[in-house]
């Protein structure tokens, strides 16, 4: 089960809008589990890095993987503050005036250190977290990895303990003077949408797309 | 004029699949102009910050904006290191193995130190160019910002001189050993994609939806 929702600390309390912050958990995991991608950062000889990365939360944690030799992943290892973003795009908020402007989303914002997972059972358990949240039900439909592509792979998790959501949703905020203008004024809604499977160049005859891949959405 | 391309250094250049990298303005500037947000990320006391953002290139320069009020916007004031990454997720790629499952993506790493725009005339012009970087047209529909707005608005900008973008396309590059595998492989192409217009509630009667917005796509 999840803990109800985490507790605002200065960092993670917005200062502005504050009417967008939230930090339940129902809020922050079904951003985090709908995101295919997340971008991670870290800090390296005083340069912040932004990496986009793909995540999968599982209960109180969030995992992500890449190549063992990567810097990011390197950099990571020693436990440094990091930070996960995660942000959907749920439309365009299209005002009379330039200044309301805005854009419908959803993100989430979690602090923490990442730390290495060496455990070989926790690493696969990391790994299918992973390629199930990208397509759930794919982790039985392929070949699991091998003891050499594990020992390659790292894996880091954070904890879900310092952080908070962010959404916004709904309608232009005009202000008053500017709703007669002749100008329209709306949202135009935006969604990460699946087109038709493209089966491998080099794949065996006679094997069908999966139901689930047919009809992919998030 | 852009120049052609930016040159590499240590940071920015891709250890691993180092075909994927790339420092050519072309491929840059398409990735920046396509993308609707970017991720910022900047250090304010030790811990690294990754927030998304709305930006906007124009030229060598790419803007962001926010409240004057910012958290933000006040510790980028300072010039501090900071990094902007944006990211076109084009696709799964679903391969035999679940070690070889990728994505197709094409994403931007920036560098550089961010700095506030102050001059009114450039801070419209990059208000003007994040308007435009949204939905292309729609500053000439709009109500232009009051001098309160304006004031009220932070606008920041960084010179595109260090940083590379990393781009995967194509099907999933299987071990030739798996081929053989029952198992479907391919990549399930995805895509930012607008639904109908929403009117706000409060809009006058009488007024249409701007033709681009009808057909709005990235």
């Amino acid at each position: 089960m999840s803990s109800p929702g985490l507790t605002p600390t200065p960092r993670t309390t917005a200062q502005r809008l504050p009417a967008r912050g939230r930090h339940d958990r129902a809020t922050i995991d079904a951003i985090l589990d709908e995101a295919l991608v997340c971008h991670l950062g870290f800090v390296h000889e005083g340069q912040p890095f932004v990496i986009p990365t793909i995540h999968a939360r599982a209960g109180d944690t969030v995992f992500v993987h890449g190549s063992a030799a990567s810097r990011m992943l390197r950099a990571l290892d020693a436990g440094v503050p990091a930070c996960l973003s995660a942000t959907l795009v749920d439309g365009l908020v299209m005002a009379r005036s330039a200044f309301h402007h805005s854009m419908n989303y959803r993100s989430v914002v979690l602090l923490g250190s990442l730390k290495a997972v060496n455990d070989p059972g926790r690493k696969l358990e990391a790994l299918r977290a992973i390629t199930e949240h990208v397509a759930p039900g794919r982790w039985a439909q392929v070949r699991p990895p091998s003891e050499n592509e594990l020992r390659g792979t790292s894996v880091m998790e954070l904890p879900i303990v310092e952080g908070s959501a962010k959404v916004r949703s709904g309608p232009p905020g005009d202000d008053p003077e500017d709703l007669a203008l002749d100008c329209w004024a709306g949202v135009i809604p935006l969604s990460l949408r699946a087109g038709e499977p493209i089966s491998a160049p080099d794949l065996r005859a006679g094997i069908a797309v999966p139901e689930a891949l047919l009809r992919y959405a998030r």
